[in-house]
């Protein structure tokens, strides 16, 4: 025991030391026990949130519990602190258990725990970090629940700052691509300052719900350095002035000083040390280090082994996220941010972004495909992706005779444009639904060279691709990338990359290694080159790509914006159909 | 009796009198009894092809029934021409016998016999009209079988004449909007001098069949004018000249004068009395008129009452021709030709045509429809092109946010190019199939705007739209055409037009009428105006036109070539596979 009455990590054997990393995702929090020397992992646990996302009425709180539920509005998603709670509840233990079971690990070995979290999403607390939900007066104010991530109500707001920033030609803006996402801290403060004055203020922090766990964790409220940086406008140790929050609402003004500012911690950092009570909830032994909070894309990187300069990670699932760090700070247009520290210490840390990937796929599969295909994907017993992966796979490059954009969720890097669309260009009455799939596959890989593209040309080369997340399991996607990019694909070995990578960051917490970039290289891991590019193909696909760049240019950069339009046109013509109805 | 002993039609009581018509289509033949004085269909009958279209391989000749068939190379479609006259051994008895049984006819009553047949389809015979198929020979020679329309194997040789021509400047190509087609007669012959010299020189008549089937009615042979003109290259009197021939190819000098060249019959004229063979075969009268051949799209002008210059006719199936007369000759841009009584006798006849529509609307039915919408379809006892229409009928114009182009064919009109593809502009997550759907309705209707707007500035205006074919049974459909066209639109009265069409030209024959536009009015029947433009609807159609006709002008008129490229890599794509797996 140390004077302090903390237990001492340094009496833990090195050889036997583990840590604990837990990942908040959208749905549920995962847990799993690293050893701290190899980043084996030897235990795992989740728990789905008991409320999962509230996103057409409050399924908590008094007037839920009287069965007379408030209703929400379209684009809301909100989620209940105590669901996350309960994850260290029960997942941890779970995970403590499964590995104590499977490899016989003594809970007194554990020497750090570290926390991921889907971002922005935003807790609005008192004083004492007590979210306001959780004051009888507040729970059944929407307002006063975690506005998850994807709780879009506040585009007005954020397309109010985005205006107000370059007609003021705030700095800031261009280390975000030139846009404020509507998912990020100052448009969902604004949005809750005019839409619940009241809420707004009794609220003594806008907390990331990513540094509200470390602080229910460790006792203490530290801002955790990548979603300042990347959600919160964190910028060369500043925030957007009160000037420029004055001219959004002279209400506003305040609202940095107010709610926001607060003391940063470096990532890897350690925030504070167990409670008594996290260690109940838990199982975990007080006293040992918390890590300072992260986000789920972030502490992928070091998961990989990926932290270097040129190693860009994509986390590929429905939306894509990629995450590079670079020696030197660079403008890369249409970047979703840039943060000093932001991914680890040291380095600058780019992000970039896909708005579409797998979730094009799954909107095909789901709209697109004829019986006759899903009923022989389920003769062979294989998914219908699998099937038109099988026949797609059976192509030569460009065999199918077709180009498409893959802007179907919009364009996040590098147009950041949400008011562009899909397009396929090629159909003939020959064109099957294989054919179409596998240039929607070789659509996203084209964008993702885009980004390589224009990272590279602004100063920050990328020289091997990193792949995380469900998509890697598809080696034909995986090749194409590979082909397209002309670059080495890696693919992360670990399939809980977020929890392996809070584990990391745990380990370097509790002073197990000096920083997460050596950390990472003993405890990180992937396949390096897992696919590396065939030149034939590669040369097949920069014809391609050249027809893929050239539609790029004319319907994302002004030739012709009738994707625009057109989706003016469809809001006009839905409400004109909704109000002859009504 | 006459004195030359065949029956004379004038003694039939003209409020009795009776012509039979007989439309020769793609898979079968379809015979109708109609009523001189009002048109009337009192019966009818019909017999598909024993042999229906060879495709892959000789199914007729000695070969084939010693069970080792001559296999047949891609984009070949042949026919046997005794199949045609199975049509009047069948069908015209079948018909016979319902008008009987039905409406008490006596078939002495019948006055005249018309035709219409698939163009152009070619049968290469000798100097009594006997093909050359039926020669024992030659009846394993691909080459002596009758080439359907839809045999695209000149293709080659279409190029060749169509870049010889541009480049001497020939005067004549610019009355097939500068493009001749592979499927017509000089393309076809010329396949057959370089493939088969044997079977070339043994041919003394290059016949279309539509001529050919007149021949073995009425024992003469008279080329109609309107395949004359619009596949024959015959203009102001003269086909392309010896010179023309010569630098095709030396041999090709001679086919002219040699093959082609032959009285020219005006439609509605008789082109020779019913044989007493062919009396037998038909059970008809011998001696009756029969009308010189015509063309299934060029026949439903007067069958829908549809004669006069302005009332374009649309006959959409698979895909739409269209046939309107003129009073004067005008260039219109991208028309498939312009013939000097092409459609009746003393005016101008117009086609242009679209090379998809139903086709378009088949290919996503089968490729495209996801199997929740094909058994909610069946459920309702529905197909799935009710069910889908259905749906799309409940949106407003604009709300599916999709523009798309109908070019899965290839464009025929106006831009005369078969390399293009189809695109389609606009899609999101949240598209359905329902909305692409409509977005190809749309489409085509679109596409024949941009026709009719051609036509009217050129000189040839449109102020009525008249549609035949099966889907005029489409509401939805229908009104989309007239909102977008903005023209009355008006649907033929009948569920035989072609049929009906010949037997007005057989009455003109018989000299019932004084000529078919005159026949016309009396005969030819449609609903006028059955649905016209709604000024809402044509107003929000403006708007997706405009985006319709810049996609169409980018992607069509050489501001990006990515479809003739992605054709292009297409193939050599699909080559290198074919040849990587031999």
């Amino acid at each position: 025991m140390r004077p302090d009455g903390q237990d001492d990590d340094m009496t833990v054997d090195p050889q036997r030391a583990l840590v604990v990393g837990v990942d908040y995702g959208t749905l549920s929090g995962r847990a799993v026990v690293v050893r701290v020397h190899d980043g084996a992992e030897l235990g795992s646990g989740v728990h789905a949130y008991p409320h999962a996302v509230m996103d057409s009425q409050l399924t908590a709180g008094p007037a839920a519990e009287a069965g007379e539920p408030v209703a929400l509005a379209p684009e809301w998603a909100l989620q209940v602190p105590a669901d996350y709670v309960d994850v260290l509840k029960t997942a941890v233990p779970a995970a403590l258990a499964a590995a104590q079971a499977e490899h016989g690990i003594d809970v007194n070995d554990v020497i750090g725990i570290g926390t991921d979290f889907t971002a922005c999403t935003m807790v609005p607390t008192t004083a004492d970090g007590t979210p306001l939900c959780e004051l009888p007066e507040f729970a059944d104010r929407p307002h006063a629940y975690v506005k998850l991530w994807k709780h879009h109500a506040a585009q007005s707001h954020a397309d109010r700052i985005n205006a107000l920033a370059h007609e003021r030609g705030e700095a800031w803006i261009n280390r975000y691509g030139g846009l404020i996402s509507s998912e990020w801290e100052f448009a969902k403060g604004l949005q809750l300052l005019e839409e619940d004055r009241e809420v707004y203020d009794a609220m003594d922090h806008w907390v990331e719900a990513a540094d509200w766990i470390v602080w229910q964790l460790g006792g203490r409220y530290v801002r955790n350095a990548c979603t300042a940086g990347y959600k919160g406008i964190y910028q060369d140790g500043e925030y957007p002035s009160t000037d420029f929050l004055a001219a959004l609402n002279p209400e506003f003004a305040g609202f940095v000083a107010d709610k926001v500012e607060h003391e940063i911690g470096q990532l890897g950092a350690p925030a504070g040390r167990l409670t008594a009570e996290a260690a109940a909830w838990t199982g975990l032994p007080k006293g040992i280090a918390v890590a300072v909070g992260n986000v789920d894309a972030h502490v992928t990187a070091p998961a990989a082994n990926a932290v270097e300069p040129g190693q860009m990670v994509a986390i590929m699932g429905t939306s894509t996220c990629h995450v590079m760090n670079g020696d030197e700070l660079h403008q890369v247009p249409g970047m979703c941010g840039v943060v000093d520290g932001g991914i680890v210490e040291g380095l600058w840390g780019y992000e970039a972004g896909q708005s579409g990937v797998g979730d094009i796929f799954g909107w095909f599969v789901d709209n697109g495909v004829p019986p006759a295909y899903v009923t022989a994907a389920a003769e062979r017993g294989l998914s219908v992706h699998q099937y038109l992966t099988e026949l797609a796979a059976e192509q030569q490059i460009g065999e199918h005779g077709l180009i498409a954009l893959d802007w179907h969720s919009g364009n996040r890097s590098v147009l950041v444009d949400h008011e562009l669309s899909g397009i396929v260009v090629g159909q003939t009455l020959a064109t099957k639904p294989e054919d179409t799939y596998r240039a929607l596959l070789e659509a996203t890989a084209f964008g993702t060279r885009t980004i390589v593209e224009a990272f590279t040309s602004s100063g920050v080369p990328v020289t091997e691709l990193v792949v995380a997340g469900g998509l890697l399991k598809n080696a034909l996607l995986m090749q194409i990338y590979a082909d397209v990019t002309r670059l080495p694909l890696s693919t992360i070995a670990s399939d809980q990359g977020p929890a392996l990578g809070s584990a990391i960051h745990a380990a370097v917490a509790a002073g197990a290694y000096p920083d997460v970039r050596t950390a990472a290289k003993s405890m990180g891991k992937r396949t390096v080159a897992a696919y590396t590019p065939i030149e034939e193909n590669s040369q097949r696909y920069d014809a391609l790509f050249a027809e893929y760049s050239t539609l790029h240019d004319y319907f994302g950069r002004g030739a012709n914006e009738v994707m625009h339009r057109l989706k003016a046109i469809r809001r006009e013509a839905r409400a004109d159909r909704l109000g002859a109805d009504a």
